[in-house]
């Protein structure tokens, strides 16, 4: 068991796009993240109120899907630690020397498939003169057009195996367990995982489709209040982005919500206004069948497709899916 | 044709209600309304920020609905000129002496047969000196309980023909038609019409239920802001009010909008945020079954009951409904 | 006395600014204007939700001020009347053909000096494909970047004679007069006009400094809410525009506001949320010193400078100010 | 040093005042508190969202100020740890048996005076039926009145020495420095300081008043977002509360603000939407002379009494008074 904080923060994603073109204009003027470097195929981004020089690495790719997740490390300590734990889990790939933003990075896989890396050193953003920010606190000007998203903040992975991959985030990185969402027949087919006060920095539910690994349901990038979620829906609208629900309230994290498919494929998600659990004796919530039976906050029902779509993408027609009573995730 | 503008406002609605202690709860302690007086089976109500003593009548009565609608005159001539109109169409009741809150008024029926009256003379409210306003130019203090609702803002009723009714309106009133849908089969279906600059203090649509007569599908309270409307969601959540649908935005009007019911089943809308119209030739924007394929803003769906139901309510297991191929209501 | 509306909204406005590239800078990439036509010193520009092709014609000028103001009429007929009235006021000064965006305009000028004119026939904005918007009710696409403004709301112009120019807004053009500072010593130092249902379209104020004619204090633009003016705070403090007070509550008109300048001088507001008179036989709210003792909502004190300055600029060190015992702008 | 979290939150705040009837009525009608307990002189309160029984001691006293402030460890053993680590200052005093709301506590005081207590088991609030939350991962229903608050955030206290006493909270309990205000005399007049990843649970500043000891400035409770904080305005200001300055942001923590006296004389704080800071090697951001000299975020300039106001009251007439060239508090 791990008894302190090891692991900081989700540090990246690097997202998986089909079109990169149209994902950068997404990601760039409707989103309003900005471009720090190009390496290859990929390119990549960063929030402006962001520390770290870059969270979002978006490479073109034949499919869209998650590609790796970096979770920054508390110490150097800390990381050699986690390398060493992970490598005795058989899960463990091994050391790289770095990427653009940061150092050496300790490589594995989820059970469940899903590339992820722990790393401790990160290269700090440096504003240019003319983007300097009016906040000394802050590491960059806000940007006067997009969604008025603020930082990266959680992703939401799907797994054959619900209880096994949350519970290797907690036996190796030291996630704990907020909320799941437990049905009648004893299965655990959603769980919000965290290290720090936010709710999670990692949701993992069931796949509804049989045979799929490795998916992604989503990532979701933080913004200041509930009009932003609201002004962003107008700004998605506007431009032709499909807009999947929301904006509307999670019952499970009472984060305010919007989903919306980038172009490339991928499931976004605007969030903001969740709670915060500062008590290290948090009792995890549970959720049964009976719970969930009502939707969202208000009476809100998610479409078929939040619990069947991931990337990559499968063919609904021709794949086995499970059978799960209810709309399993928040 | 109506040359200038006859009706200022909406002064007030008389609602029916079979559970009057529970509804008079939902409207006080939830809504966050004053009551002003008692007359027998009725209680009269006022919102802090109107002018007006009352603007809901709150009636006991076997069946839920809107018992009468009272329009505010231009002046005393605009109601004399009113009623020998309305006197000439053969819709013409006759005059009242008053009520609590107003003098004489001109009854009559909507084609509909929804019972209105027109009237001039009204008594502003004085607060008393413990409810006297921070606001000089505010009736009332606003008080720090309920959902914040500023003022009676519109209401929808039902009919079996959308033209003819609000043609009465146009014609009589001085309604103009800001917003329409017209079905590809020609059938005008919701209409949206007012004689000030906002969208509408009354929408007609066609009643989904063959026979029925004088129905009303909600009544709708004006609030601040959309924050304003997402407190009161989690206020009417947290006592067990049902929220048919929102908050969610209307791509008509622009309004945001919630709808509950209220304990004796009257539909009621929270809204906000609506655009204004200043044009005195405003061209009507009509919205065809193209247009409402993809539902209100950012692709919500309304239930089905959202296009059925309406008080008094109707057995709909047995009543004749209407082939309506799109959802008809904004 | 005027019976019936004559005059429907204010139309446009046109700005002087000694620096024309730093000013459209300022109203297209903070505000989210667009540029719809130039001609010669001119730009004219429009806000994205509204109807008529042009709004604010900015012209390149020695010194920023108001050079004219435009309210279109509520019908040919008005037009006429209206012309012939101010004829006979003497202020008259007569037909121009029109300007882009508008037809014959009558022109005349307000007691105090200010260059108005009234005119019915106007050109529609019709967007380009790319323009297209979401919603069938608007003109056209919302911008994803800028202060979110929706449309040109109001201007407030400062007189050496309240009273007199107020008054004559209100013989000559039908305004009425809704709230007022009225000094312990008889003397009206502030007026709040409007035509429509909204608290002013003109404000007139008493000009600090004598002997200045035809100042301008500000023109101020419409946000849907208070969080856009928040977030509209933001974009200014980051791009280095002076914020010369606000985000705060007037508890005159209830709007709620925040003021900048301009690169070329002029103060603008950006406001939301006051409220609507409806009643055609509202009072006017008077305030007293003692009233305005306690500044404005929440007890806010405004600058110094929201007092004196206006533009054109007076040099105040040389110029005689009137003494105004307590702040008189709302 | 403290190599982790030994401290998990700010549990619980003891405020004096001189009328306690007053005060009740602030915290329970105005701010939307609940009672839990009484003992003695002494009510117990919480807020909704809270999870632990109580948050607030008010006690009847001769002067208003803050009674004693209650850390929450990270477990047992912490707690034994810090009342090692605490006896080893010589600033302990030793154990009390708990308090309604919390068992064994080890008490002592920071260098400046006020009184602290470190304690580990704690009672979680059970709700009774008809307070039973819409939302399962919430303990108490949210109440329909009051300004909306959530929980309690910080505090924020005066001394004569702020590198000592923020010095002390960093060694003893582990709070990290976040941001600070450093003089150009070298003086370090503010510090912000935390222990979880919000800005500051207490914030030690130099108090203005030469041999003032023990003093509070103010007690910060949290809301949901901005809205409410402005809804709250328009609350206290109805009820007569006076409201020292705001609503308004800091640039320090980015928290939009609102300060009011409650009736004990109490400086309170409604706060919402600081950053996170989620790093582990945060680096403390200085604030200097030059950098709080256009003041608060937008250019908000805080009153006088900001800056020399603190319970127990000081007569400022006769007191001896710090020179400090700038405002000194966030």
């Amino acid at each position: 068991m791990i008894e302190h904080q090891e692991i900081a923060y989700l540090g990246h994603v690097e997202l998986g796009t089909p079109k990169i073109e149209e994902s950068l204009w997404f990601f760039k003027e409707l989103m309003g993240m900005s471009e720090v470097a190009r390496d290859g195929d990929s390119v990549y981004l960063r929030v402006w109120a962001e520390h770290d020089l870059t969270t979002l690495k978006l490479t073109a790719a034949p499919e869209a899907g998650i590609r790796h997740i970096g979770w920054r490390a508390m110490s150097a300590d800390a990381l050699e630690r986690r390398a060493k734990a992970l490598e005795a889990t058989g899960q463990g790939i091994g050391w790289i020397e770095g990427d653009v933003g940061h150092g050496p990075a300790y490589q594995f896989r989820m059970p469940a498939g899903h590339l992820m890396e722990v790393y401790w050193d990160r290269e700090l953003y440096e504003a240019d003169p003319e983007l300097k920010p009016y906040y000394k606190n802050m590491p960059q000007r806000m940007p006067s057009h997009g969604a008025g998203i603020r930082k990266l903040d959680h992703l939401h992975v799907l797994t054959d195996d619900v209880p096994a991959n949350r519970g290797f985030l907690a036996d190796e990185l030291g996630f704990k367990l907020r909320e799941n969402i437990v049905l009648d027949d004893g299965r655990e087919i959603s769980s919000w995982n965290s290290v720090s006060p936010i709710v999670h920095e990692i949701a993992v539910s069931l796949d509804a489709v049989v045979g799929a690994r490795g998916r992604l349901h989503h990532v979701g990038w933080l913004c200041d209040n509930r009009e932003d979620v609201l002004r962003a829906a107008d700004i998605m609208a506007e431009n032709g982005i499909f807009i999947e629900t929301g904006p509307g309230k999670h019952k499970i994290s009472h984060q305010y919500f919007m989903y919306v498919y980038e172009p490339g494929g991928n499931r976004i998600e605007l969030v903001t206004q969740g709670y915060l659990i500062f008590e290290p004796d948090w009792k995890t919530v549970t959720w049964t069948e009976a719970d969930r039976r009502d939707g969202q906050a208000w009476g809100l029902r998610m479409p078929a497709s939040f619990h069947a779509y991931g990337t990559p993408e499968v063919d609904l027609e021709s794949a086995e899916q499970r059978e799960i009573p209810i709309a399993r995730l928040g």
